[in-house]
């Protein structure tokens, strides 16, 4: 455990110096272990396992374009994210681990005490067995806090969904090299910290935001206690939580999206150029292979696809005082990927850039709000990566802003407000709360006592 | 209004007289407007619409039988079931209708305000518009009591789900002939009559049951005392709702179910025998064709496929005092046709026929609990039909049982504990409650008062 925040990052230090390893991008035709199938034209691994990258249409999507073709990640296998907490002197830490992960702009990230695919876990990589992984298969000890299948990123996966675990315990539990004891506080300002908590730790503890919830400052005129009122069962929410289901089922109905997996290999508007799969306007991602060297991990090297994003994402909810109530605008987004097709989403999530070559009538909702909020309206600000396993140098500004009462109250129909305290009811629900918004209740649940 | 339910008995006989129908079965193959796919010999309308009878093989099930290929219905597009609730001098109303099904054993029975797929209402038909169906569609006037996307049978369908809506008015309605306003006092008694309440109002009244529940006997030592304890907000569940939760994410990440559409025609067990496709032990169901003649549909006669069960089902939840709090025991069940494979159903949900054949341990556990209690412990006894528009005299057999203390608290792992408060909060949310148990939930939510 640590006392001060800058023995975490001493520590922290000397894990990155102790851990070696580098990554390159290798021609996505040269990934070892990896075949290019004759007939699709698909990057698949030679044992079938892991995961493929295949082709997706999609028609009839309803968002500013409204039908496209693009690589997708099918991996349908389930991992578990897990992270255990122990109290310590009755303050709850968690056991986070420092790892490497290829696609990390910076190498290492706190990772979940447990962050491995059935794969990992039943040794197809023939690698070492995975730490911890007990506290978190049936038969469990310990206290279940939390416990869901939730979604991934749905623009770069079809259907896939992770198990997210946070389980107490009380007894004494052995600190292995690279993982170490962090109290919430302690992570909170890790949060501050660009690229730092990874994207697995940051959607588990979505499931622990509102048991952070201490009922101080309900009386505050300031947005903390907006905040405070807002985790509150007893303030009032501006729409029933039954009314808000009702408006998430109504987005559905209205969804007319489908999609069909289909060759890589006969993609419109995707070329492979030097050794990448690239979209033929420089936009959105790329599938790039990269070759990985490590001591640390499961197995010491091997090479990979993985998707590399051509622009920083910028993903962000606009909140409002509603008779004192925080409240925040939530979006009913239709996600190419998700297993349901809609799920609760960010005010506004996307790559700006995708939109530089459309007209200004499709530009996302809100995103001139949100980036053009005066620097006193700006509650949280903070660069975060995507989930390094998959994606490479995946970045995100993520942005929490409150707007001025003068902002309507009327929003369009794909968009509601709500509070925190309904937004922890949906997060212990599947295929609610997409990945992206997940992170951002972390966010939310870990704001600092004080403010800034 | 009837203010005696004799009134309504009268009623619904001169209803049925009015109504002029009649239906026959004929051959798969000379259903009017019906396809056989040269290709795949998958049953399709000649318009692409309404749905398809296709081959599903299924492996990995973990069930009785482990792989096996059957027909399944598959029927991408949602329809509305919707009841409209107006309070009359303080009590509140259901608006029902008076419907003919072709599959109905007894014709016509009592279905929610709205029953319409999508079909239905954009015209496909070329029938009537569809009544009431304003109160249901945005904008919308009224108030929302329940409003969710819930699966329907998943032994027969694939992935098949309705919105379930209840919207309350202040206002007069007008009310058209075949339909009438009943209190749920009323609806409760024709529940306890065979095959009168059809599924889609059982399934959509699963969302009122909870507002039902009225906070009277409290404390008395009567299976209704142990009914009103369990949908009590304050009184001791044995476990915590995130535990439940928790179970049944446990049960998805053990579920190995996996499923392929496959052309009908090449399905394994399955033949063309007298113009049904039948299973080749006489077993399961049998795919046929039914023509309909009637007068009050909107339109007047057609013809259509549809599943017709070999024999009657049992469904039906054992319950249990646990602290004088009334538990059910609840089973996580791999769904062949679910969308995530896995829901919440009740203890018992099979058609003992089918296990016949089958070697004494792969009985279903608890049938024999179910079939053989005492009748002092029977609560609930009732056969009622599944959807008439896609089944064909399939009745099942609805039980609810109360056993002993001496009822052992340990249960497989499949199974929980849970009490009717925890029921109502996993209605709200999709793909939990199957639609067997939504039934089951409806008929506790409506059950009388007064002992029997």
């Amino acid at each position: 455990m640590f006392s001060e925040i800058a023995e975490f990052h001493a520590w922290y230090r000397e894990r990155c110096r102790a851990q070696d390893y580098r990554t390159s991008k290798i021609p996505i035709d040269e990934i070892d272990g990896w075949l290019t199938d004759p007939d699709s034209g698909n990057l698949v691994h030679r044992t079938g396992r892991f995961f493929t990258v295949e082709g997706l249409d999609v028609t009839r999507s309803g968002r500013a374009v409204e039908s496209w073709q693009q690589p997708i990640l099918v991996q349908p296998e389930r991992g578990v994210l897990g992270i255990l907490v122990r109290e310590f002197d009755g303050v709850p830490h968690c056991l986070l681990q420092v790892k490497m992960e290829p696609g990390n702009v910076n190498g290492l990230q706190m990772s979940p005490t447990v962050q491995a695919t059935r794969s990992n876990f039943t040794g197809v990589h023939g690698g070492k067995p995975v730490p911890y992984l007990e506290y978190f298969t049936a038969p469990r000890r310990g206290r279940i806090l939390s416990d869901v299948l939730q979604s991934e990123q749905a623009s770069w996966f079809l259907a896939k969904r992770n198990r997210n675990m946070i389980v107490q315990v009380d007894e004494d539990v052995p600190v292995l090299d690279d993982f170490c004891w962090l109290s919430f506080e302690q992570i909170d300002e890790l949060l501050r910290e660009p690229n730092l908590v990874n994207m697995d730790t940051r959607t588990v503890l979505a499931g622990a935001a509102s048991q952070r919830f201490r009922p101080t400052d309900l009386t505050a005129d300031t947005f903390r206690g907006a905040m405070a009122r807002s985790w509150s069962p007893g303030e009032g929410a501006l729409h029933a939580t039954v009314e808000l289901l009702s408006w998430f089922t109504e987005a559905k109905s209205r969804c007319t999206l489908t999609r069909e997996r289909m060759p890589l290999a006969k993609l419109s508007g995707w070329s492979r150029v030097d050794g990448e799969l690239v979209h033929d306007r420089g936009q959105h991602f790329a599938v790039v292979g990269v070759d990985v060297r490590a001591s640390h991990r499961e197995v010491t090297g091997w090479q990979q696809p993985m998707f590399q994003p051509r622009s920083q994402g910028v993903i962000g909810f606009l909140t409002r005082r509603i008779d004192g109530v925080l409240h925040l605008l939530m979006q009913a987004r239709t996600e190419t990927g998700a297993l349901d097709s809609v799920e609760m989403a960010p005010t506004v999530q996307c790559q700006p850039d995708n939109y530089r070559l459309l007209p200004d009538d499709r530009r996302p909702l809100f995103l001139d709000e949100l980036l053009g909020a005066p620097p006193e309206r700006v509650r949280f600000d903070c660069v975060h990566s995507e989930e390094g396993g998959r994606f490479y140098h995946a970045e995100n500004r993520y942005l929490l802003v409150e707007v001025a009462d003068t902002f309507p109250m009327e929003v369009p129909q794909d968009f509601a407000w709500v509070t925190l305290r309904q937004l922890t009811e949906f997060v212990r629900y599947g295929n609610h709360l997409n990945v992206e918004a997940r992170s951002l209740l972390t966010f939310f649940g870990f704001y600092k006592e004080d403010e800034r």
